[in-house]
């Protein structure tokens, strides 16, 4: 059968996921592999076209590759599709667009991971709904993405919503990106680990000593929570403090904002009560005509919303052949899906 | 003459400055008279409707009054013109759109005072030069408004672009709005004022206390930036402090939206040294790929933003009867005005 698909990829620091999608936004099939960045730009390169390759020669081999859309951490420029840093990578200046496009020959959109997680979220998570939405992922990094009047709004370089990089704490903890006291380094699973071992070091946190055997450098993010979650005191007091940092940042963003929704994500997201206790944060520190409405909110799609940015990114771009229908977006919601 | 003409009224906590422009954009007159809040709503309804009466019968007795646009203070609902609340004036709830139509009998748009100086600036201030921009004033209190592709944010509500709310040190001062540690608590005239005033009782700051001769409560933020700039160091390094403040929220501001430009106005933004410390402080706090295009601004249209505002409010509701341009752009630069 000679259908059109587009592939999506989601490029991450240590993984790249992949997705093959019909003009129905059917997935057809995804893969997963380690981006192994350390081999170098080119390597990376070649494993993610290898990776398209694969996946429309076992889910779709007559069919015809319309484009690809990439989603990309660091700043960069989605017009262009350079992408400026990377510090997970170590890109700089790479102009992914055109190298992707130079082997691929079809189409290649880029775009920022959190843009695309948006975009995907608002998308296909909660479609519909919230025109006007934020969207945090709270995990190794805090990153996110924002729609307004649902578009994708990147600012004038592409590098708005750098929700992790907002100062809390003007002397606080040093933060990756040089700055301190970023909201990144107070409440993400990294932020979560350093003070895990710092307060071991200080002969604090003894039930957490034991767990890891004496071995700080064991010590990460999910086994505070899960220990927190075991009825540990002071692990509950550490995910506390953090998450009340992370119901700052909310609060700061809905008096910035003043969204519709903030949908949460991130592997830090799932920790159980997180959701209630950032509204609790919220509603003491912003405005009440601002949070009254507001919605908090689960992400839906979990580590698949990259990915599912990348079809929504496609479904703007092109259009099917044979019906003039935007791609991606099944028949029966069309004509009448807002986007 | 039968000229058409709009009339603008910037509403404050203690002043209401109301201004007449002809369909070019040339203002006819203005005249400020204080708002008098203390005699309850009806009283203010009237001095605002009297003002405009007066400047009309002034400037424009055979012209016609095409509409009413209001600078209000406090989080407002732009398109019923409901005030939710001002605490300057004790308002809660007003239906201010409908209270003035209903004595005046032309059309009234109400926007947040905030919102219109940075559409004042953004039309009048910076013409056409700067699409995506944020408008910061910093006086008694900090507020400010979003210009996003030539158009002003309100958010979902009505209510994004309370600038001087975002928390910047979780538990730092008390906020007039009860949060802690905004901003404003930490970066405004009250905050200098009332910092200062903590200062002198600790016995510190003896210059300061001389130049009131004891008397605290006449130590104002103008008096400090007055005495630093004269050379003294306690006042230097307490308006310095101020101004980092002010910084960290700008280097915020720049890493969410990634602005084109920060225009900053209000009293306070008048003191020697203030945009090249603040964009000191950007660069040391901000990702580098979005501080490096940003200008940051100095307010062109000082104390009539607000006014200039509700002009390029009206220029967007109504047309020239004759000409079907829209009303206060000057002929000559219209087609072609971008806006």
């Amino acid at each position: 059968m000679n259908r059109e698909v587009i592939a999506g990829i989601d490029l991450g620091g240590t993984k790249i996921l992949a997705g093959l999608f019909d003009d129905r936004g059917q997935m057809l099939g995804k893969k997963r592999i380690p981006t192994d960045a350390a081999g170098g730009l080119q390597a990376v390169l070649d494993r993610m076209t290898g990776l398209i390759a694969e996946l429309k020669g076992r889910h779709a081999p007559e069919g015809k590759l319309r484009g690809v859309a990439v989603a990309a951490p660091g700043p960069l420029n989605s017009e262009t599709g350079l992408v400026y840093e990377t510090p997970n990578l170590k890109w700089k200046e790479v102009p992914l667009r055109e190298m992707l496009q130079e082997v691929l020959q079809v189409p290649v959109w880029v775009d920022n991971d959190g843009n695309l997680a948006a975009l995907g979220e608002y998308t296909y998570g909660y479609p519909q709904e919230y025109r006007t939405l934020l969207y945090l992922t709270v995990s190794t990094g805090i990153g996110g993405g924002i729609i307004i009047n649902g578009e994708l709004y990147r600012g004038s370089d592409g590098g708005a919503g750098e929700f992790g990089h907002m100062t809390l704490v003007p002397d606080g903890p040093v933060c990756g990106c040089g700055n301190r006291g970023c909201l990144e380094a107070l409440a993400s699973g990294t932020a979560v680990a350093r003070t895990a071992r710092e307060r071991v070091s200080r002969g604090r946190m003894a039930a957490l000593r034991e767990a890891v055997k004496g071995c700080i450098d064991k010590i990460d993010a999910r086994l505070v929570a899960e220990m927190a979650a075991a009825g540990d005191g002071e692990a509950a007091d550490l995910m506390d403090e953090a998450i009340c940092y992370l119901g700052i940042g909310v609060a700061n963003l809905v008096n910035l904002f003043n969204p519709q929704a903030i949908v949460i994500g991130g592997g830090m997201s799932g920790y159980r009560g997180l959701l209630q206790r950032v509204e609790e944060v919220v509603k003491e520190r912003s405005y009440s005509s601002l949070s009254r409405k507001l919605k908090i909110l689960p992400a839906r799609l979990g580590s698949e919303a990259g990915l599912m940015g990348c079809l929504a990114l496609a479904s703007r771009k092109v259009k099917c052949e044979d019906s003039g229908r935007p791609f991606g977006i099944p028949a029966d919601r069309w004509p009448g899906m807002v986007r």
